[in-house]
């Protein structure tokens, strides 16, 4: 290999190919050859860079979940209160998250029988949970929110219907179109009573 | 092979064996070879029975949601309206709703680059869906959810929650055990306004 190769561009590039062919067509067709064909590389060049299949997996994961997570620090950093923009950033409603989707149900059935990558999958859900509650609670201390609402419940079932949505919404993406993605979250956060968004009302008032 | 093989019976033999493999160690696990072994045939038996392993996981995906649904049955002979009944089936709050969730999620990765095992799983949450609405109809009609409740709303709404309590289950025992599991299905059902199960409220008053 020549000297001058940006090894953690490379590395990325090859992350991103796998990503998009365990989008594309699933958990089996991430091999080596499939990765360094989609990429233009040898397979000699993707097995410098990863052990095996599995810590190519693994770090397709950790991809998908790292450009969710800035999504998701966006919203925040924009409104710490807005709960429905956090849920939103995850949910399947574009290619993008679609795709990020698809990663990660390939790598479930695989992590549910790998300690470490169900580890990864719980903490990221635990950290969800966590960031929905404290925007509950912003909304809360807004009196945007009413005070009996339970948040760290509101908050678990939120969390919850994360990954439910987005598994009526992959497999049934006719029926489960964006519209009604956000219908069936913005439904629970009307029965929890949460005034609808700011920026929303503002643009209504 | 004997003439007096009972074939269903062996075929189903088979297919239990591979489900409590894929259960237990995930998809990977699934080959000929380990399913013979689990079960004691040759390999050769076990081939006679299903064209390759694509089949043999269809089968194992359908044997799993065949026992949910004789689960559901139950639950809505006993009591149409028992909303939260049928909710509870479908959860992992014991050993065979968690193998049977392990099952499904192992499935799920091939089933959204295959067209038939995705519709295979599509129908099965419509169907979920159409249940909780009759169910909730039902508790509506004798006046035990407020009539203002948009129960089709409402229905899919507990329909993702499914998937999604389960997701978080399984990646998070400690965590997401039965208790918790049943404080968010029934936060929910409070949240809509619906009365306890009537079997409680009787043994209560």
């Amino acid at each position: 290999m020549p000297r001058h190769v940006d090894h953690v561009a490379r590395r990325r590039e090859v992350v991103e190919a796998a990503a998009r062919l365990v989008a594309a067509q699933g958990r089996a067709a991430l091999t080596v050859r499939n990765v360094a064909g989609a990429v233009g590389f040898s397979t000699s060049v993707v097995s410098h860079y990863f052990d095996d299949v599995d810590e190519l997996l693994h770090e397709t994961y950790s991809w998908a979940a790292a450009r969710a997570r800035v999504r998701i620090e966006a919203v925040l950093a924009a409104d710490p209160g807005d709960v429905a923009g956090v849920v939103e950033a995850v949910l399947p409603l574009d290619e993008v998250r679609r795709d990020d989707w698809r990663v990660w149900l390939a790598f479930w059935s695989e992590a549910l029988s790998t300690p470490a990558l169900a580890e990864e999958q719980r903490d990221r859900a635990r950290t969800t949970v966590v960031r929905l509650e404290r925007s509950l609670r912003v909304r809360q201390a807004a009196g945007e929110l009413p005070l009996d609402v339970d948040v760290r419940a509101a908050a678990r079932r939120l969390g919850a219907l994360i990954p439910g949505i987005a598994a009526e919404a992959l497999f049934d993406p006719t029926s489960w179109g964006p519209r009604r993605q956000r219908d069936v979250l913005h439904g629970e956060l009307a029965l929890l009573g949460l005034q609808p968004p700011r920026a929303v009302a503002k643009a209504a008032g």
